[in-house]
Order: structure tokens, then C-alpha cells, then sequence
């Protein structure tokens, strides 16, 4: 049994609104739609992914006969709840923007329409994997732009939270234009290219830095990249050349470096001299080491010559900002719109679209946003992927979601490319239908909005 | 299979290395011990977890068939590598500090003792593992301090980075004392006390707010929390009141509201008031919404009447602090001891333990950090887990883990509790033999250190 597709992984109160909703009969059809409220500071766009995952969850939704089981046992409900829970999966439509695909704060990137109980359960779980892997996405998308033309490989693993964010960091950071992964599970499982050289450790268990060098060297006689910063970085690029002279005649190549500590910029210019002045000037230097986009980009205008980097952590924790104001909200419910209204937190309602403008140029001008029916201009962005439960596609090959994350990367506007809070942000007009709809909704719950709309 | 436990799940130059190491028969005893840098900003302590996790994944190491041809298969290695790896299992010790101990900077929390190939393998699933509920645990500890009495639960499971995040954020704040968490998974799989009540789409699918409140509290005759800042908290807190006093005959209580946006401290007061003179002493206020432990000390000293909170994405992703500077590094291979000088990641070396001191009051006075054969007075934080790839003790209960963070706890001097870094942190002495220890290896590599010890 697969731990990460179980229905159980929901928060309590589905569970408790699901059973307040089948003893009151309301299983009529309900509309939440994904978005996110606002973008995180230092973000100009944000990147669509995870899809994928959320799609192949809702189509294997189903309760175990010892997941039945336990809600019965636990004592939370009537014993008639876990009944329902027993035939349930889930038979609605999805409506979403493709992965890889840009998008902006209120703009809904994923629709759920369903019968009430079904549409309701899945939230928790749809949340977090379109949330991580939109946050992920995004921030890889922010270091692909940074980085033009350089090999950029996650290295987040072991610091990623739990295992299934390292293998979903590496699906997404490879989405939005990433060369690959270090996680292997990630090559095994989905085909992701895998990039790997060696750690201290084994340059440690040596006693000679330079025999650690050449048994590597020797093992993989196409060409390894050397690990040089252990002990100190220009006399190992020094030890590299001399070693590589010797190699060279049992015709193995020294294929690069890498960096992993210290002033970067500097070491990386005076190693890329000491290789050069050896002869080793194909051997390329990886850079690597608590790195983020802001670094790499600061790296790249100090003019250090770097040919790829490996990031980690800030990547696979968006560690700068760690989550997105991600929401998952009822919209219509029995035909009806509907609006929350908390302060600071109100929403459009109804059944919505987003149709992208484009300029003469064909980059992206601006969005609207309206209710479905208000049919603009402009590519709409959210299409069907499901239907009665079953998907409406085979899943996007990555390369293809690849190739949508780098035309979507090259349509961006210029001013919103630089990784500070450009000075214009991206436009996204509410259009007089969707409007009018909150107010009507306001009116019909006799309710004033307490606050922001 | 389960996903979460392929040996797969780690760095491809961990793979690499391990081809290397068996072509050359580096087959001897390796020391690796996972600790932690640096204090993130913020902290004056840090809570040890994960340990039940990583245990679980050494014992159950194994390659699949399928993963062993992968392997075969992916040309990335001479084919004898594979035969290795079909064999391979953990056969080594492991040595750590129980979950729930508090520790510092520098401090091994962990220590694998194995053939070369199966201590390296490991590294990065058991950072994965350790640093994330470490992380989680310290987070929640911070928030325990903050609201001593409180009702504190995670309601984190949607922004956690993945599933597993989710389940072991859960798990790990658990034991750092928050009462349960909203994750059903948790409770089904860990018996982690769960909790939840309704959320706004359950207002919305009503045409009326107190319908949806007298349905919920029909469903649940025994006693629901509503939640009432869908529309206006107040107006909702009155309906509330009128509404119990029809329940009431009945015989349905009103258990308790939910405020989650809004000047929570204000509402709190005024909802506390509205309830008091509707007759409602017994009814609790539970808060959430973009709560971390900042905000609930900061409710709490402004005198916020509210009984419990619910904290979701800060505790769960650790939003102000993301990550640990978790690292897992060789400190013995063959019988000699070893040590990494790369600029500002310089190491000790050698097998070490740490002997807590104790003040007359029985709290934390300092830590000793020496090499394990350097016996110091006080309390030997790391104690042996695993012997020869086996667990020496069942499982503990989440309770005794619970008690021993509560007791940790207890013990903590009172300048670390606050939730900004103490003026004096806490001491954590290196003992001669450790520093000699270390100049020994510095010679017998030939290097001079190049920055920082």
C-alpha cells in the first residue's frame, strides 16, 4: 500500500464536515478552486507545477477496507460515516493550467467541481502537492533566469523536508529548466537526468588527497569531476594539474572541479588560471555550497567562471520564502457563488477564468480575470484534465513541460525577470462581471464585508 | 514497496563513491557523525527527533531486484557494481542522543559506525530524515515555551513540503509537547491524538451561517467547535449565543469557537465577553491563521483570552528558519582519525561524546564535547541504538518521548527559553584532548588549517 496516495491524508475536519454533510444530504456539486492570495516578496511571477501528482491522487482516491475500518473504530463518528467513506472516489472535473505554466496572486490555477463531500476531502492534499510544487518551480524558475546557459543541478536532498519533497523538488526544479537532480530516486522513478561526483568523505578516507583524486580518476575513466576544497582549494587545483599530466597518458581525462566552500568568486577565477596554465582547459569548474539564485547571479557579474552550479537547500526549501499563501476555496456550491469574507482574506466567487494578453511581441501584456462565461480575448489558461474522475490526457512527458516552462520564461516581461519586487507588477484586471458576482453574493448573504475586498 | 524506504533515496555521488571504494577494497570501518554548525538566528537550543525514523531505515536497508538492474542498467557503472549492491545491508552501530534531548552546536546527535560503503550510502536519507523533525521539534518546542498550558495543535499538513513533511511535522511536534495535530494520517498510523472541527466551505455551502452552525452541532451532539469569522466574528459570536440557548434544550452544548483571521486579540476578548454574558463560561476559544510562536506569546502577554491555538505552515516548514546547518561527516576511517578543513566548515575529528553538566538545581549548566574515550563526569548524551544493524531497544512509546522532552524542557536554563537569542548562550566546552586530537590529524595530512577551527 502506497503511504502517499492514502484519502487519511486530509486534516480532521474534512472528515468531520463530510460526515455533517451526508447526514444532511448535501452531496450537491460543489466548485473550489487553487490559488494563491498574494505573491511572496521578491517574487514577480510564480511557476504552476505538481499537477501531475494532484491528477494521479484524485484518480486513485479510494478508502482501504483497514482505512474504513479505523474510522469506525475511532470512536469520532455514527457508524453509518464510514459506509460513505467506503464507495467513495472521486468522480468530478478538474480544470487546470498546465504545469510550467506562469501565474499571478487571486489567479486560479486548479478547479475542482464535484459532489460536496468528494470536492471537500481531497483539499488538504491537493494543496500540498500543488503548493510545493509550485513554490519549488518557482524558485528553480528564479535561478534558471539568473543563470542563463549554466548547468544547474539540485542538490537538496538531504535537506529537502522528508523524502517525497527531495523527489518532488527534483520533478519541479527540472520542470522549470534544471539539467537534473542528485537524487536518484528521482532518475530511477521518473527519468529525471542524474548528476553526482564524490563528497569529502572520500577524499578524507585517503590519507593523500592526490591518491583519492586518482583512484576516483581511475574509476571512471571517461572523465570525473574532482571534489578540491577539502583541505585547500588552489594547491588541490595545482595537485589536479599535475595528476592530470600522469592521467593523460593512460588516456583518462580530467572532465572538471568542483568548488564547495570559500570565496567562490575569487577561487573560481584563480583555479580556472592554475587549470588553464596546466593545460586542462577544458575541464570545467561546478561551483556548489549554500548557494541560492541571488548568489549565483551575484557570482556570474563578479565575472567568476563557473560552468554549472549545485544548489540545495534554498532551492528544495524555497528557504527564503518557504511557502506560498496557497488556498483551496469554495466558490459555488448547489449552482450558487459563493465568497468568504474573513478580513484580510475574501475571495472572488464563481467559476472562474484567466485570459492571457499578449503584447505585439508576444510576451505577456496582462491577465483577466472573470467569471467562466465572461468569455475574453486572450489564451485562456485553465483548460479540462479531468472528467467524471478519469483524465482527460495521458501525463505531459517532462520534456514537454520543460519546453512549456522555458516559452513561458521567454514571453515573461523584461522588468519582471531581475529576483527583486519589480516596480510594475504584472497586471491581472478583474473584469465588471466578476464584480458585480461578489456583490450579488455579498447582497444574498445579507452580510456587509467587514473589511478588504 | 514503499517508496520511503528505497536505499535509491539518496545522492547519485553516493553511488559513485561506493563503485569507487569497492574497485580500490576500501571496505574498513567508517565513523560518520551527524550534528548541526550553527544555531539558526532565533534559537537558543535545538530538540533531537527523527532518530525512530532513521533506525527503521537502516534496519529495513535492502536493494529490490528492480532497483539492482536499474542500476545494472543505467551505464553509469562497471556491471560488478550492482553485484555488490544486491547484498548490501546495514550491517553496522549507531549510536545517538535520545528523541527529545535538547543539544547545541557542534554536538553529534548521531553516530554510524560501518563498513565504508554502508555509512556512506546512508548520509543523505538520514540527514532527510533527522534535520527535518529536529528542525519541526525545535519550532514546536519554541511554541511550548511560549504558551505554557495551552492547547497547542499542528494544523500544518497542506503547506508542509510533501506528504511525508506533513506526517513527520506531525510526529515531531508531538513530542516536543503540542497535543496532537489535525493530520488524520497521523493519528491512524502513529496514534498521535487528532483534531478539527469545521472550516469556512462549511459555512459557504449554507445559505446562512447559523444553519450551517446548528447542523454541525446536530452532527456532533456531544459538543462542536464553530467556527465563526466567515463573515463578522462578532455578529457570528451573538448568533452563537442565541443559538445555544436553543440547543441547550436539546441537550447539545456549544464546546467552543474558532477565530482564524482578524486583530485576534481584540476579537478574543470581545468573543470571550459576547460568550461570558450569554451564559457561555464553559464554551473554549481556539485561534489559528498565520500564527507562529511570536504571535501566540505576543496574544498571550497582551492578555488574549484564548484557550488553544492551531499553528499550520510556520511550524511545519519552520518558516522563519527553513533549515538546520545539518551535516553528517567522516570522523574516522581505518582505525585513524580524520577531519574536513574546507574555509568555515572545518570539523572535529574523532569518535566523540558529550557529558552534560548539571547545576544544584538540576538544570543544564554546560556540555563537555570530547573524544568518546576522555570520560567526563555528567550525563552521556549519546547512548548505543543499534548493534551490528540491529535495534537494541523496541521502539519507544510517543508518550516516553513526550515525557523526555518535558523533562528537557524543565531542565533548560530560564535566559534560553525566551524566543529571541540569549545574550549568554549556552556553553558547550571542548576538552583538550579533542583539540589535540585535532592538531594530530592537521599534521599527519600534511595541511595547515586554512581558516577557522
Amino acid at each position: 500500500m502506497n503511504l502517499l496516495a492514502s484519502p487519511l491524508l486530509t486534516d480532521l475536519y474534512q472528515l468531520t464536515m463530510l460526515n455533517a454533510y451526508y447526514a444532511h444530504g448535501m452531496r450537491e456539486t460543489a466548485v473550489f478552486e487553487l490559488f494563491v492570495r498574494k505573491l511572496p516578496p521578491n517574487r514577480n511571477f510564480m511557476m504552476a507545477a505538481g499537477l501531475e501528482q494532484a491528477v494521479d491522487f484524485l484518480e486513485h482516491l479510494r478508502f482501504t477496507s483497514e482505512e474504513v475500518e479505523w474510522v469506525e473504530k475511532s470512536g469520532l463518528f455514527p457508524l453509518e460515516f464510514a459506509r460513505h467513506l467506503e464507495g467513495l472516489t472521486f468522480t468530478g472535473d478538474v480544470h487546470a493550467m498546465p504545469e510550467g505554466t506562469l501565474f499571478f496572486p487571486n489567479e486560479p490555477i486548479l478547479r475542482v467541481t464535484a459532489p460536496m463531500p468528494e470536492a471537500q476531502l481531497v483539499e488538504s492534499r491537493l494543496i500540498n502537492l500543488v503548493h510545493f510544487e509550485s513554490l519549488v518551480a518557482t524558485k528553480a524558475a528564479r535561478t534558471v533566469l539568473a543563470a542563463p546557459g549554466k548547468l544547474l543541478v539540485d542538490f537538496g536532498l538531504r535537506r529537502a523536508h522528508g523524502a517525497e519533497a527531495g523527489l518532488l523538488a527534483a520533478r519541479a526544479s527540472y520542470i522549470a529548466g534544471f539539467a537534473g537532480t542528485a537524487t536518484v530516486l528521482a532518475g530511477q522513478r521518473m527519468g529525471i537526468p542524474i548528476f553526482g561526483t564524490m563528497a569529502h568523505s572520500f577524499v578524507q578516507a585517503h590519507d593523500d588527497e592526490v591518491v583519492a583524486f586518482e583512484r576516483f580518476a581511475e574509476t571512471y575513466p571517461r572523465g570525473a569531476v574532482l571534489l578540491i576544497d577539502t583541505y585547500d582549494t588552489e594547491r588541490a587545483a595545482e595537485k589536479v594539474v599535475a595528476l592530470a599530466s600522469k592521467l593523460k597518458k593512460r588516456g583518462i581525462p580530467v572532465k572538471g572541479v568542483r568548488l564547495d566552500s570559500g570565496d567562490l568568486a575569487t577561487l573560481a577565477k584563480n583555479v580556472r588560471r592554475i587549470l588553464d596554465e596546466g593545460g586542462l582547459h577544458d575541464a570545467t569548474i561546478f561551483a556548489s555550497g549554500n548557494l541560492d539564485e541571488c548568489r549565483v547571479r551575484d557570482l556570474l557579474a563578479a565575472g567568476a567562471p563557473i560552468d554549472g552550479f549545485g544548489i540545495g537547500t534554498s532551492l528544495v526549501t524555497s528557504s527564503d520564502e518557504p511557502f506560498l499563501d496557497a488556498v483551496y476555496k469554495l466558490q459555488e456550491y448547489a449552482g450558487k457563488p459563493r465568497r468568504k469574507r474573513s478580513a484580510g482574506k475574501a475571495t472572488w466567487p464563481g467559476r472562474k477564468q484567466v485570459f492571457r494578453q499578449y503584447d505585439a511581441a508576444g510576451r505577456f501584456d496582462h491577465d483577466i480575470l472573470t467569471v467562466e462565461s465572461d468569455v475574453q480575448a486572450g489564451e485562456p489558461l485553465l483548460i479540462p484534465v479531468m472528467k467524471n474522475g478519469r483524465r482527460l490526457h495521458t501525463a505531459a512527458s517532462l520534456d514537454a513541460l520543460r519546453r512549456r516552462a522555458a516559452g513561458q520564461l521567454a514571453k515573461l516581461p523584461e522588468r519582471l525577470k531581475p529576483l527583486e519586487t519589480a516596480e510594475i507588477p504584472y497586471r491581472v484586471a478583474v473584469k465588471p462581471a466578476l464584480r458585480k458576482l461578489a456583490d450579488e453574493v455579498d447582497r444574498m448573504t445579507g452580510e456587509i464585508p467587514a473589511l478588504c475586498k
